[in-house]
């Protein structure tokens, strides 16, 4: 897909992967970019993880970002940030930038092992000069296992893009699933506005989604602006998140073993923030995604996940629904079991619930739980 | 194994289950009994937590416990209430006691199918009959889907007793993993001391255990003293922990498709509770499980998991260590992987994790994910 005015977008294969697979990506802009950060949770963060989240703070504008899969650099003492700093370094070079501090770092891939530095450094002046405006080869080398490329655009009535590229729940020997994003627009907006949107974006979508409820050590999203067309801002942070919720759900679909997207509709909440956490909840309760997995009408672990997301509910109106068919309000309703397995047998899975103290209401995403996943993951590959 | 002084118990076949397996228990004293309990932190509760917590919060002394398997008598609505009272209050008359205040009561099975309770009142005098000094049958008939019975005992010096049963993670359609626990005891002790160490020793043992991260709507940890023997209470909650702990470790390792009992210890923490917090994190991590499964020593997600603890940590000296070998100090370890895999080949696996602020240590016990936890839990039962 086209990349929004400003910027220029490579992918290509360095050597990092095994397979052949392209690894080593980026995204440039001629002029300073606006853009606003969210970074994993985790005490144990990889060293582009640290430098990033130290330029975020600088607040001052960057140019380009350098991206590998295959090596998410992370626990390897104090070589991994020398290799961190060198990546973002041979990046400025390669683009004719002034140094590091105008380029992010993003890493994926199997954590512990020395990164390939040489070959990185090595093929950036043909990432370079491989820059176009078309996004697929950026989405295709920040892929680990993933399935499936995953890209997102909305277009806005001014004329304004937002593009966004992300990479999933892969599992990564001996790693963790990843959740990389990167979004591009090029909307007129300012940093303040930017990073107030996208603290809001990205707590309705990416904090949303859930594959298995391991939080990596590499987990990034990050939104630039090169602001070269005028966009009204709540148009902006609506394309924003529905890019945002379209990748999330891309990322819960493609996770390991999945073969169903489970989205878990929360209402009645007495918060939003309530919504959403019995959402998550939901989203993230191994019997819930077992018993999807299975095609199960199995509203009684929907009901103990909702219990257990200390959250507000009123017991005696608690509704859980399973692809529109209510199967308890306040005390078990009749249903068809077969009729519902059927609807349930669907590679999209609805399930809802009502707690039955307010209006808010939030969304979750998820995958089924399959033997499947446990293969990929409990094999020996060391 | 025979029971603490003052205690009589039975186990019975009523045909609440299908399978003709025993389903209803008693434990009785003819003397008041000093008592304390721990239930489920899950907002949706069954009628017979909300009546013995009631009960417990008016600190009177009870004189026995009921306890169903093959239904939890939860989500039922109105009538839930009603059938638990009728099961306390038949309790009651056919124990000769006073009335349903006397009795606790508990439940455990399928949730959102109304109680059997006419086989139950109808049975409860044979069960009454049937007392005896033998707990075997008692931890038979707690029983839902749980392979193995359960049961601990630890003779103090002056010759009280500790002996408890419990009942694990067996999945019943369509409800989730329960953990239910009795202990008695002749240990003189009063209710306020009996509460206190109760409460330690439930924060060391059952809520360190974890089999999928569900919390049943109907948890219950009871803990029961006849005040028979004089006891030293030093002695009394070293005992009580170390039937706690074993019963525990027994619900983990009959965890839903286990075929290991993971055992993570975690030290240099700054506190208990932090260390605590990251044993039960790694425990319940999917991918530490699958890997745990597969035999692979990926201690990379062990090291994530320990990051998404939420506790204080020291990333130079964190160390980790699978089954006594240490693969990770700060840096990767050199490490042979064939002699590490085969090492956690064994069915009882140690997982050991040093976070390097502190001297505070912490156990928590958990199970495998494998396939067969998918296949029950995805089969389609309804």
């Amino acid at each position: 897909m086209k990349v929004p005015k400003g910027f220029e977008v490579a992918g290509i294969t360095v050597g990092v992967k095994r397979s052949g697979r392209p690894d080593l990506g980026i995204i440039y802009s001629a002029a300073p970019l606006v853009w606003a950060y969210s970074a994993t949770t985790n005490a144990v963060v990889a060293p582009c993880v640290v430098r990033d989240r130290s330029l975020a703070a600088s607040g001052k504008p960057v140019r380009a970002l350098v991206i590998n899969s295959g090596n998410a650099n992370c626990a390897n003492g104090e070589r991994g940030e020398i290799d961190d700093l060198r990546l973002a370094s041979a990046a400025a070079e390669a683009l004719g930038l002034s140094g590091a501090d105008e380029v992010l770092s993003a890493s994926t891939g199997v954590i512990g092992h020395a990164m390939p530095i040489d070959k990185l450094v090595t093929g950036l002046p043909q990432a370079a000069a491989a820059r176009g405006d078309d996004s697929e080869g950026l989405a295709r080398a920040i892929l680990t296992t993933d399935l499936v490329a995953k890209e997102a655009v909305r277009d806005l009535a001014g004329g304004a893009r937002v593009l966004g590229v992300a990479k999933g729940s892969g599992m990564i020997h001996p790693n963790m699933a990843t959740l990389l994003t990167f979004v591009m627009t090029d909307a007129k907006v300012d940093q303040d506005a930017l990073r107030a949107m996208w603290s809001r974006v990205v707590d309705r979508s990416f904090n949303q989604v859930t594959v298995d409820g391991d939080t990596s050590t590499n987990d990034m999203a990050i939104v630039f602006s090169s602001g070269l067309v005028a966009a009204d801002l709540k148009e902006l942070e609506a394309a924003l998140l529905e890019v945002a919720s379209s990748l999330a759900k891309q990322v819960a679909r493609d996770g390991e073993g999945a073969t169903k997207l489970i989205t878990v509709r929360m209402t009645g909440a007495k918060d939003e923030v309530e919504a959403r956490r019995a959402a998550r909840t939901v989203a993230g309760s191994n019997l819930v995604k077992a018993a999807v997995h299975g095609s199960d009408p199995n509203w009684g672990r929907i009901l103990a996940a909702v219990g257990r997301a200390n959250v507000a509910l009123n017991e005696a109106h608690v509704r859980v629904l399973a692809q529109g068919f209510e199967l308890y309000y306040g005390e078990p309703q009749p249903f068809d079991a077969k009729v519902v397995s059927d609807a349930l047998r669907s590679d999209d899975v609805l399930l809802e619930a009502d707690l039955g103290v307010g209006s808010a209401q939030g969304e979750a995403w998820g995958c089924d739980l399959s033997e499947g996943y446990v293969r990929i993951n409990a094999d020996y590959t060391t």
